[in-house]
């Protein structure tokens, strides 16, 4: 057993348990690593899920009604809600309180917040390792979220299962998307607020640029079909024209990314929203591609602890002081950088 | 003589060289090593000012009329628009664009923007690296701008000698700021649309919170006084209330963050930011910080360039192979990802 933590309360799901377990793996502390090496044999059942979208797209709201209708199914649900760095992105803080208030009474949903800022390690791995805390205390879904600014909090969501970028009428988002390259890693896009002024251009701008950039998707060859969940644009109900959501059109391997209109705060839309993880979750399954993006995100996050690995062993005392002794050089131009870091890497 | 480079043009602000020289500077490439083990020798002269703040706070225009207003005083300027990762902060493509019209024509105005999104190496380095270019080749300023997202995004200007955080009377900016650790980032503030409603509370927000904050900023006291540049809300004069600005306060060895008003876009307080940096220069001088600070900047870029080259030299590809063979095992839980890494790096 790690030192303070109760790992068998861990696998029942009690929540000081996992939120103890969360605190060490967001502090990267020594227990961390052990407990870690305690869980894995249980990790691989939580299906993650990571949303990303502009400040003031809803994210929060949508994520907190995804977990309480996948809770009414059965599930428990987990919650990572990343804070970003900077506070431009629509009080993430307050927001959170909102929610947990909401939120925690219910059995089998956990709610957590993690800072970016000074944060240790690699945002991307401390996240997924926090999912995979929440992965062993037999959480059925972890949702990552997190507001779509800044690489490394990209990152957060892309090593999900399945991302959904989440944006809004109003905002001209969808350019600005298309400018950043959120297209590549939408699974699927929810189009919130959709009963606001704007939201069939908007659909229709989402739509054209996926039916362009879809052709240049890596590793995926183009198509031109690609499914809207809810015909009438107004209404929200589900009109699948004939096709299934998700469609796999001619070819079963490629993935074509759709559009699901919600009203989060009215709780409406929020179904098919389930269903596109659900489809999404399948088309992995049946490609193997779940097994390989699973296999992509280990590595990634093997680089990572190797890195630090490497890193601790090198910087010795000895290093350390020649560094500063040498610094001086560097500053007075008699000695560049990138001398002085193979300078000490050649040793 | 590197290989693409005419090093002879570079420094003599040759617009060509300098583009080039920059461009392989943030592919990284092996031609850009070399470029900058030759241009070590020219480094220290160019003052670095990293500008931030929200989407919307009107940067662009700060840093265009900053530019234009030093290069009237005989400056050469740099600047470096580090384009964000994500979309949602304000069409920093099209303001790029508009501003190199602007900009463009003027001897001693160099623009660059430099993407986030896949940049290969730290984001900080290859900024800081591209701003060595720009102080090789003779720049007395480098402005490295980029909004106030993300933890890369923010090491980008932490890493300047000064650095401004710019924020807008309407958006609630301050305490926003406040919440996500702004306030110890910034050497001064700029309270730009400083003839928008809503600027005196705003003016007395972010005051409010500097005294409240400044107690705790990192390795320095408290102080209570801080300056104020533009005395009268909407004439934006400069009453100095009979202190100097940026205080030294009954010791000069602290450093006492300011507002002062802007409105960018009419060209007003633009002389006061200029005034601004140029008390802080002094300070970093006089206290001696200025070494300090690059010491430390150049102490991170080492870390940086020697955990590239471990990571390089330890990747060969029988380690690269044995983590494919092994990978199947962390996936089936056989073992952790923490056990995998620690095998593979204790060899």
């Amino acid at each position: 057993m790690a030192n303070n933590f109760n790992i068998e309360k861990l696998f029942s799901a009690d929540k000081l348990a996992v939120a103890r377990a969360i605190s060490s793996v967001e502090n990267q502390d020594r227990a961390s690593l052990e407990l870690l090496n305690q869980i894995h044999h249980k990790l691989g059942k939580a299906y993650r899920v990571g949303i990303t979208g502009p400040p003031g797209a809803g994210k929060s709201t949508l994520v907190s009604k995804l977990a309480k209708e996948l809770n009414e199914k059965g599930k428990k649900v987990g919650i990572i809600a990343v804070d970003p760095t900077s506070p431009f992105t629509g009080g993430a803080l307050l927001g959170d309180r909102v929610r947990m208030m909401e939120l925690s009474p219910r059995d089998g949903i956990f709610i957590r917040s993690m800072a970016t800022r000074g944060s240790l390690g690699g945002l991307s791995k401390t996240s997924q390792q926090a999912a995979d805390v929440l992965d062993a205390a037999g959480f059925d879904y972890v949702l990552l979220e997190t507001v779509g600014v800044g690489q490394s909090e990209l990152d957060v969501v892309e090593a999900a299962d399945t991302t959904i970028v989440v944006l809004t009428p109003e905002s001209g988002d969808s350019v600005q998307a298309m400018k950043a390259g959120l297209m590549e890693i939408a699974d699927f896009f929810v189009l919130n607020k959709a009963d606001r002024p704007g939201v069939d251009q908007s659909y229709n701008a989402i739509s054209t640029i996926l039916s362009i950039s879809i052709g240049s998707r890596q590793g995926e060859s183009p198509t031109e079909t690609f499914e809207q969940i809810s015909g009438h644009h107004h209404e929200m109900e589900t009109e699948q024209s004939g096709q299934p959501m998700g469609s796999f059109g001619q070819d079963p391997s490629r993935w074509a990314p759709f559009i699901v209109k919600t009203v989060a705060s009215e709780n409406r839309g929020i179904d098919e929203v389930i269903k596109g993880i659900e489809r999404h979750h399948d088309y992995l399954l049946k490609t193997n591609k779940l097994f390989t993006k699973r296999k992509e995100r280990t590595r990634k996050i093997i680089f990572e602890i190797v890195e630090e690995n490497l890193h601790k062993k090198f910087w010795t005392k000895e290093r350390l002081a020649k560094l500063d002794d040498k610094l001086e050089l560097v500053l007075t131009n008699k000695l560049s950088a990138i001398q002085l870091a193979e300078e000490l890497t050649r040793e």
